[in-house]
């Protein structure tokens, strides 16, 4: 599968006063890395909410696991890829690396979202359009 | 085992273009229950760091679904509890609540933590005290 | 003028690697005390801008000095008060106190804020309704 | 004085249900663009912190004017420059450009802060070195 690597400079504000990074926050970073990954096929999420008229891929599940500690000044480099296409949903594998480290590994099921069209308060799933898939398939064989 | 409740107002600045919470900021928000949840048995985190000479309680592996959304204006009670003790590690459990509907459920594996004796940038686990996991037992019969 | 005081629980993933506050968490501290300022006359946010058909209250200037540090483990006390309404915007005032001793002191001009009429992508003020200034006189009388 | 810049990509996490910046995360990305600025003369503040044994250049006094929303998705150029020495202070100008339209400018007054010697709890002023004030006469120049 398409794999896309993006660097992060760690920064003070992203860390506790143990002087590490506050775990949160790796949320935010791998939430950036999917949009990133899209954007690298072409999808950039601001233009593809717009396209496909969604409200989002929201997270249903994700996990992390820390094996590493993180400070502020490192530059680490997060790879993700899509591990899975379902109907409505999809997985996604974040690996943060610092130097050969792995640091972080996380798991994550999003939702292709649309609001409901008979409640606009409601969220729902919708089939992910071929040709987003078709985007990821093609970038591989790049 | 011990639970305790601790009531979220969902502010503006917790939520995200869909209008729903960011979902990382969850994950502060568990964390934050961490702490209440220690505070609760007389073990408020600033003293408990200080009097046991840890670092923290920090994060190796957390895993969150999200079942249903919240937004802005909400109020929502997260219920937590530790569900197991072993030696220098533990698992908590939180449970967030939307009216009575449950909304998000996360599960964490937490260390208790000292700086490294014999490298200071390291850090590592160290038995849990038997007085810490006494004070969850007290609060349980209480 | 109406003042309201929230009190704010100095959270471990509030504070930086120097073990205080990071400053721009003291933004969102303040962001969540004008919203329980306006809550505290009637007009919950989430309420208030269905009402009257806003996008928000966005920020044109703030600003905040930082006269003492506050770190985590600290209950501290926000004041705040609306200082002045002007057509379509007004001026807050938050002064944040540890114990007795002012910490931090911010000013905040904001708009009443409406989707503009001829591009949806645009904010434009609007006339603060002349309901919404008059609860918090009523307010100060109580 | 030199200037350093910085772009910024506005992630969906840095966005609030009315899909602009949450003005709380402008000052984090002030913040990291100071640190940008000092790595820019070659002090990376975690190695500058070791270097010269101070806890950081916490923030006693900054101001922000929002001329113009940014939405997520935009990628956005900060200009950073410190405007004024003072013996243990400095002032710091950040303009935040939305292509060619300044969108945000802000203001930051920081301090060159050491513990204290008398009580490791508390933080104070100390003389900023005259060869960190050296550096950015010569990248000036250069």
């Amino acid at each position: 599968m398409f794999a896309n690597r993006k660097t992060i400079h760690i920064e003070w504000g992203d860390c506790d006063p143990a002087g590490i990074v506050y775990y949160p926050r790796y949320f935010a970073y791998f939430d950036n890395c999917t949009a990133a990954l899209f954007a690298a096929v072409g999808l950039p999420k601001h233009e593809m909410l717009k396209q496909y008229g969604i409200v989002g891929i929201p997270m249903v599940d994700t996990r992390a696991r820390f094996l590493a500690p993180s400070r502020f000044g490192d530059d680490v480099v997060v790879e993700s890829q899509i591990t899975e296409w379902r109907n409505s949903s999809f997985e996604v594998r974040h690996r943060l690396f610092r130097g050969d480290q792995l640091a972080v590994e996380c798991t994550e099921t999003r939702v292709w979202a649309v609001r409901s069209s008979t409640n606009s308060e409601k969220i729902e799933g919708q089939a992910v359009p071929p040709e987003v898939v078709a985007r990821f398939s093609a970038a591989r064989k790049a």
